[in-house]
């Protein structure tokens, strides 16, 4: 038998259903049971009337019920103005246990108090949260407006190897493993794959997939082992190109959440969704580093000036918000030293970006280098060569200009949500020091 | 400036227009140069008269151009109905080149007598044969067309970690890394946490994600690194159910393809798409065995008694296509040893099936076990017990019933377009002696 599922309820008004869900709550009062199920579109009423004769037994074992235990109900589904869960209830002619939980070692619903390791040891229980449920609900509807969206615009989706067999780009910050008795290691980024990509004459791509980094932090922000939205498209002249691009996928894929969720949101986070206006603002960095300075009496530490660091995107953010009512900012013109070496360079300056929202750095884009001997010479520049000539090699027959980026689809929930940590957003957590569940 | 696509130009007829593409072919004639160019969505030609006072410094270029470099050409698009690539040509005033190509190791798009690790060394350029630019457009669209149905049909998408701590379900196959000091693991499939979701009340989730075997099998239809699609869905009563589920979701998929690209798929890998009829075959592994040895006199191997191997799907295609002319069966009532702790068992047979598809199993799908003293009880059996602990306490606090299955896209894409081996099929292919580009 097909779940009924408690949206779909009020079609089976007046009829006898089956009905299956988790235990909210139950109310044991003196003459009447209430029994509040729930599943993953809301919450529906059982009523079982002590007084009545042939409910004995269900009496008896509704008393004996828990919290969270999964049910299958048989009853009738009748109309009631007085009940407030959608006005109606069921009654129930036969209730069976599908599986009965043991005491809850926290209550998921009231997380005060309870420490972030404890909830994240029974993520499993701490997701049943309704406002968990909601973040992967507005998360799936996110990702798929994201997808959406380049697939109209013909791109094509790869799935590029996570194991491979240089270390690439930094080799520090990279996980090592035993393939076969050699050295391979996990995919920082699909960087390199997805510029194949356009060498092999695909012209627009994108990935969702993991990607993994060995860094031994625990900002709020970083996780080892998270999941990447990666697009790179063909013949791309600029970076206002790329950037205009990622302005209309985000536009888009906001406008696909606050259309379907901005409700639920507001009830549960209290977050007001704001569709960005096009343009974002576009800043070069140095001219960033004068406003903050000026405003704020800002100056960027010594090691990190041509670069952003957290407290400048913080500041930037604030900037933006007090001058020009906006949440998201590009910053361009960071120093070659501080970017990629497959960054294309005009006048020794890097064709790229970094988009900010909210405070938060989410994705960098840029123009490739797509000429073999200037990118042969700006990679020996970092110190890299035996590592890279896999991928020096892709640009030797015929390779076109182009362009792309990277956003960490957690990030982006996380932000849009403004929840605490990656630790609150993500299915499940994955830092230095947390393996588990 | 917004690169136009060949399927674009019919809108530019008679305009002058910058047009960036790849070079196809040079033919260069006595009196006239023939450039035929190619992007992502086909080919046009580009016609250099040399008698043209002013096309002498073009005509030399044009001399020097190598196949597959790439070029911006300037210049006037003219219909012309002798041209046999869509009757129109590009008559250039100026070329530009972007990327100039050496000459190249293979030619791509005539591979017989090429080695297939000389393709794979080479993949990017292996990938610019038009039937593998197809393959990937077909694959974008069979895909999404299965992840639009699980959307509408209210599934969650997640992500679920990919380095776990323990080595769970077989611990001979998994990739073992260093995490931090400690040992980590990759996933082998997101089976326990797809179950996790189900416990968290996420009712219907999916997942398109990496998953990794370290199988050392040379087999055509296996490598480490693949992308697994996979779902799980609550309170499903038996494995009809289920059955009935993937059936309606591979009917939709081939029929998306079959719609978009028929067509070209008919062209360049000479296969009808043909869509299945519901309800698939349905065969208990033992009446399955009975027909095989009655009909092809075949005796299954003594050690897989109870299962399938290689040669027993290729038969059980042969079957099924002569009797039914269908060419997907799934196969039932496999025996407990043989299958994982996890299905739940109707009389000590296990609820769950494989499918096959053109004599090639795409997928195990199967009712779980949700109830935590058997689930307990069942791992046990195995030997499972310290390595499973994380993943039995999903279930002591309510666990609905529950069922999924996961199916490879890489391997569905290969079987779909009958190429030879993953190898062929897979945007870079892993294996125990393939980790290279």
């Amino acid at each position: 038998m097909k779940k009924i599922y408690v949206n779909e309820l009020e079609n089976y008004l007046e009829q006898e259903i089956t009905f299956s869900a988790f235990i909210d709550v139950i109310r044991d009062k003196k003459w009447v049971q209430f029994i509040i199920l729930k599943d993953s579109t809301g919450k529906v009423q059982a009523t079982v009337e002590k007084s009545v004769e042939e409910n004995k037994e269900m009496v008896e074992l509704v008393s004996s019920l828990t919290k969270d235990s999964v049910v299958e109900i048989e009853g009738k589904l009748v109309k009631n103005d007085a009940v407030k869960l959608g006005g109606m209830e069921i009654i129930p002619k036969s209730i069976k246990v599908l599986s009965k939980a043991e005491e809850l070692p926290f209550d998921y619903n009231n997380t005060e108090g309870v420490s972030i390791d404890t909830r994240l040891n029974h993520r499993f229980l701490d997701l049943r949260n309704q406002k968990n449920l909601l973040m992967f609900k507005v998360q799936t509807c996110l990702v798929n407006a994201m997808r959406e969206f380049v697939i109209k615009n013909n791109f094509i989706e790869i799935h590029t190897p996570k194991i491979i067999g240089t270390a690439s780009e930094s080799g520090s910050e990279v996980f090592k493993l035993d393939y076969f008795n050699r050295d391979a290691y996990l995919a920082q980024s699909p960087q390199f794959y997805k510029q194949m990509a356009m060498c092999s004459g695909f012209d627009r791509v994108f990935e969702i997939a993991p990607a993994f980094r060995a860094e031994n932090s625990n900002s709020y922000r970083h996780a080892t082992d998270f999941t990447s939205f990666d697009l790179e498209m063909s013949y791309l002249e600029n970076l206002d190109e790329l950037m205009d691009f990622e302005e209309d996928l985000l536009i888009n894929a906001l406008s696909a959440v606050k259309e379907k969720y901005q409700e639920e949101i507001k009830e549960l986070f209290g977050i007001e969704i704001n569709i960005p206006t096009k343009p974002f603002p576009r800043m070069k960095l140095e001219d960033l580093y004068k406003e903050l300075e000026k405003e704020y009496n800002f100056k960027m530490d010594f090691e990190d000036i041509g670069d952003m660091n957290a407290e400048s995107e913080k500041l930037a953010y604030k900037y933006i918000k007090e001058k020009y009512g906006h949440e998201f900012v590009f910053i361009t013109d960071f120093s070659a030293k501080k970017r990629a070496f497959y960054h294309k360079r005009n006048s020794g300056i890097p064709m790229g970006a970094d988009l900010i929202w909210k405070g938060c750095e989410i994705t960098t884009l840029a123009i490739r280098e797509n000429r073999y001997e200037i990118l042969k010479q700006q990679a020996k520049e970092k110190g890299l060569t035996e590592d890279v000539k896999f991928y020096l090699e892709f640009f030797k027959y015929g390779a076109p200009p182009h362009g792309g980026f990277g956003l960490g689809i957690d990030r982006l929930t996380m932000l849009l949500l403004e929840t605490s940590s990656l630790k609150e957003t993500m299915f499940l957590f994955r830092g230095p020091n947390r393996l588990e569940p």
